[in-house]
């Protein structure tokens, strides 16, 4: 019996994670759960999931849950650092959206809790620190994402004498490459000037995966790619030259891993978020999942592409940043974060957001082994800078 | 480093092996050779690899070699038995061809030897003892066949805590089933009528592949793919009803695992045996090896099909004999060996091989749980009732 704690537990990967933890009822218990300000499904998984404590990050509406909650309720961003280190979980599920996930994670781990990490920011932006207390407090870190999560299976079928999650030291050493499939998104085949016109709703009609709003903007221009590939240099401390991006667009394999005898072990599923959420938890055993099974002969054709860089730039700015290093990938991720935000906001156009991003990236001067704080200040220092660049439209729309 | 003994050096496996070993002299060196006549090959092996001894099948052939090799020369099939015995060595890889393997694998087992097996004949005829004698003695059974291999190589990711290849028992609980992919061959598109006027040439021109003629043929009308699945079965454990066949033309996912939870693992590379010999020899390790680089991008499609047991039901009797069990599969392989070689010395027809096959399993009285001697004993006479049968042309050719 796993005790899980729920960061975001209100969201498509919270959701999903609580429908894993009740068909698992003699795996998985509920300890702790956390809502941005969604207080009214919050009650809802109260009284079905019985945690001993919640988080709710809007203050006002942590105060309206206690009112009529019979658990205890705590408020803001030392509230779900307090869920992320409540003393009964044995794990804790970070599926927080943004950088904010970076401190609850870090806090959990210090706590000496494994993480299944669904929250990108904290790989992206702080990936040093957070292997660094991985390691010394020697703890699992198991990716939920389908492609971090394929390369983790697929490692595993060379790992030799151990049941460590996050130890592939002589693992790696064996490994030429890792090879992180993409579905390309809406816009794989657009020409550059067709791209210029893409409005919201196009980029939000993602072909293969149903997801939030953000990380569906960042699917769209390969900038969630770029991600990718730096949190794949954190987890598996894989250098950014053995790290490369194919084109998949079935999304079918997830992910490949090419060892030096020239085997390649690849994972396989249709898309579904269930599938390495279940995983995380349940790892090193596998649960069975009741999902729709892949049949090969159905699907017929996998087929596989460069990545046309030139259309778009995000996923060449991605690995820039990545060996860049220090607090290059910060400035990357928060001007992201507001690009896309102003690009849902019609504020922008979505070519425009690499531009704003390659914008920051050249003004910033990188800070080499950053802590924790000095991140945490070019994250917010960039974000306001990118909100004033885009209000004062000082960009140059090429 | 490991000592290594070749049954049958002077073949397509066994020369490929003797590169990966000369590319290797630090992790790998030779201590025993055999071949069936190829003493001049023999030879030069002799001169270039020092091992302590060898033997030659063919008995006038060995006294030639007596007469001017400067190591112990042993004779027949009790000299091969000699060299699968040869108290040095670590790992005997057997690739001999046909029913003769499978006494010098068991006598191998016997004497503690790790099992590098390319011999398909030892498991599909008495994969039960061979088995038996593996779990008695403690040792590994590395498939040498890139879709055993692939098979390993993904059950691998989900072992628990040993270094023991064939203790896959946790493993096996937790796999939905076994998917072993085909080429399909030179005939996949054919029609019923197309197929009875297949050549003999036409039928050794692998689309993908390229191998000894017996094996070619029995890939042509995938009786080959048919004894992977009686060979997988034995070697993971795994019911009938769990391994699945599909075709895949290009030959680059070698086959796949399909987990409780739906997830899915494959093992892709360019057709090369050198991948699945070396990984058998450098297992738990993987070597580096100078091959060409898989590139997905390059290779733009993968192709998947459902097999045609209509077309070509030798698939189908591979099902059926391994259901059955007992002696029968010893009955299926030993029919095709003598229909192959018939058709391979245009005594019967390609169409002709399925009918003959058919006829020798309807005749037969399953003997159930057989000894070794009873086994090689059903061989023995299958083989020459089927060329009886061939002679008298007491084929109907429908």
């Amino acid at each position: 019996m796993k005790n899980i704690s729920i960061l975001g537990s209100t969201g498509s990967i919270g959701t999903q994670t609580l429908d894993i933890v009740k068909n698992n009822p003699k795996g998985f218990r509920i300890v702790g759960l956390t809502t941005n300000k969604n207080i009214g499904l919050l009650k809802k998984q109260i009284s079905e999931f019985k945690p001993e404590a919640v988080a709710v990050m809007d203050e006002e509406k942590a105060d309206l849950l206690k009112e009529d909650a019979d658990v205890d309720v705590y408020p803001g961003i030392d509230g779900i650092i307090e869920i992320a280190k409540l003393s009964n979980a044995d794990t804790v599920v970070n599926s927080l959206v943004g950088s904010i996930g970076v401190r609850p994670t870090i806090e959990a781990i210090k706590s000496k809790k494994n993480i299944a990490l669904a929250n990108k920011e904290t790989l992206v932006t702080a990936g040093s620190i957070v292997m660094g207390e991985v390691r010394k407090n020697n703890v699992n870190l198991m990716p939920i994402d389908s492609e971090h999560s394929a390369i983790f299976q697929c490692l595993n079928s060379n790992k030799k004498n151990n049941n460590k999650s996050n130890d592939f030291n002589e693992n790696i050493s064996e490994v030429n490459k890792i090879i992180i499939t993409a579905s390309g998104g809406p816009f794989k085949d657009y020409t550059k000037e067709q791209l210029k016109n893409v409005t919201v709703n196009d980029a939000l009609n993602h072909p293969t995966w149903n997801m939030g709003k953000k990380i569906t903007i960042d699917s769209a221009n390969l900038m969630n790619k770029g991600f990718e590939v730096i949190e794949a240099h954190w987890l598996y401390g894989i250098s950014y030259e053995n790290i490369e991006v194919v084109i998949h667009p079935q999304s079918i394999m997830h992910s490949l891993v090419e060892f030096k005898d020239n085997s390649t072990l690849a994972q396989l599923s249709l898309p579904n978020m269930k599938i390495p959420i279940q995983y995380a938890l349940s790892y090193p055993k596998r649960f069975p999942l009741e999902t729709k099974r892949l049949n090969l002969a159905e699907i017929k054709n996998l087929s596989f592409e460069k990545p046309n860089l030139e259309l778009f730039p995000c996923l060449k700015y991605a690995y820039d940043a990545g060996k860049l290093g220090g607090t290059m990938p910060a400035v990357l991720n928060a001007a992201n974060e507001v690009a896309v935000h102003s690009f849902l906001n019609k504020k922008i156009k979505f070519n425009e957001i690499p531009i704003i991003i390659k914008k920051m990236m050249d003004s910033h001067n990188v800070i080499k082994n950053p802590d924790l704080s000095q991140i945490l200040d070019v994250d917010k220092k960039t974000k306001e800078e990118t909100k004033n660049i885009i209000e004062n439209k000082a960009i140059i729309n090429n």
